[in-house]
């Protein structure tokens, strides 16, 4: 396993000075945002990427199949799979949505996700991208996820061959879980991403920046590290950090701590 | 099922002020906390209750057992052990404790809450009061509790006898799990209290109060609330709500709010 900046953590950056920020850190790989990708276009963004020897680990994000517009979003996410693969990259992370506007109907919003990931399955095969289903805390549950752990993600993956659906395994949505270790276990072959980041307390006033750098808060990411390493993952280990001071600060500032809080709290040890 | 206020409803009122409110909303029930009834003395505060003509649901609330100094949280709940006999309630709702200060080790913490409760269990036994074990939403689990789904705490609660060790089904902590009606199905006789109080958007700067009216919120009481019956709960239904606004306004204002939005989102139907 081997460290990639996931692009939220510069926040501000741009697609290219990311890149450069990674270049200058010695960082190999990178999860690209779609936003950044968009601003300079996917065959630019590629060719920055692909020129600078980064491996893209993950581009995030498709998902929100739980909407009304059924169609919009499913078009939607061809789109996301069709970047995946102008990337190099064979993980396309599926943040999947919260419950509908109006809705307090858990079980169909729940419904919708299977169905979207069903109609997806096909296209992301052919394509040679992996959809990533990501768990998300139940803190996100209303508004943003309903996939709420690994093992109700894993469970819907499993419909699906492997190689066209996979999981991924956060620290910051899944560190709670009793069941974590085992999930991990479970899930094998089929976790297509590990993100890291902490849990932080007070939660700040938007809960979505309530994820810090490693070390800044509650999670034991060696633990967890251990188990996605006997689960057999070899992948990269996206730090993914949402946060208003890591957001403000300088990139490299930024780059050249996640460097060292990943080789001091969670690299691998011994 | 009948409605209960929870005392913490109306943070502000002292036991004579809950007991009165109670009264003159026609509500037969109440849970009372530690807190308040200390400031009157449990004898006091006990045949306050009494004469009111008001059953009491539960004693809020015993637990924090992660802590470094076991003899004392030990010590403390014996005493509310004590308090919840004296009332006349056979619950007393357990909040476990989150990480103890500067450790990561989740596990740790878990093993001490089990430890503890065993420690708890034959005192409260002696006293004719059932240990409930509340899991809490994981947006608590770091600071406040760390059983974390319903699973959880009944595989801790199995391990004693039915009438020493129970759990709490709070729609607040549990609306999200994917397992919450089969988990509740095998709480079954186990289910000791049932509190309601939804889950609202955005959350406040102080997540302890993200914790609104029955209807204000994504929670499905009625889903809820019939895996519960149908699991054969017949006790109280205790609304405890945590908002600045809702504690902010005159009691019977509240109260009376309470008892129109037990009607309307709680109550079963048919």
């Amino acid at each position: 396993m081997s460290l990639s900046l996931n692009q939220k953590t510069i926040n501000r950056a741009s697609l290219a000075e990311a890149v450069d920020a990674c270049a200058r850190a010695g960082i190999e790989a990178i999860g690209v945002w779609r936003e950044p990708l968009a601003d300079v276009g996917v065959e630019r963004g590629a060719k920055l990427v692909r020129d600078a020897g980064l491996r893209v680990s993950s581009l995030c994000r498709g998902g929100f199949l739980t909407g009304d517009d059924r169609d919009a979003a499913l078009d939607e996410n061809r789109r996301a799979i069709d970047e995946a693969a102008a990337l190099g990259t064979s993980t396309l992370v599926l943040v999947v949505g919260g419950l509908p506007p109006g809705s307090r109907d858990l079980a169909a919003a729940r419904e919708r996700v299977a169905d979207g990931v069903a109609a997806l399955a096909p296209y992301a095969a052919a394509a040679g991208v992996r959809l990533a289903l990501e768990p998300m805390h139940p803190i996100y549950c209303a508004d943003r996820g309903v996939l709420s752990t690994l093992d109700q993600a894993l469970d819907l993956a499993l419909r699906f061959p492997a190689a066209q659906v996979g999981v991924v395994v956060d620290t910051f949505h899944v560190w709670w879980d009793p069941r974590v270790e085992a999930a991990i276990a479970r899930a094998g072959d089929r976790i297509a991403a590990y993100q890291v980041c902490d849990w932080i307390l007070p939660l700040p006033p938007d809960a979505l920046l309530a994820r810090g750098l490693p070390g800044d808060g509650y999670i034991d990411f060696r633990t967890l590290g251990a188990a996605v390493a006997r689960a057999g993952y070899r992948g990269d280990v996206e730090v993914e950090v949402f946060h208003a001071d890591v957001w403000a600060a300088p990139f490299d500032q930024v780059v050249s701590e996640v460097v060292h809080r990943y080789a001091e709290h969670v690299a691998p040890t011994g």
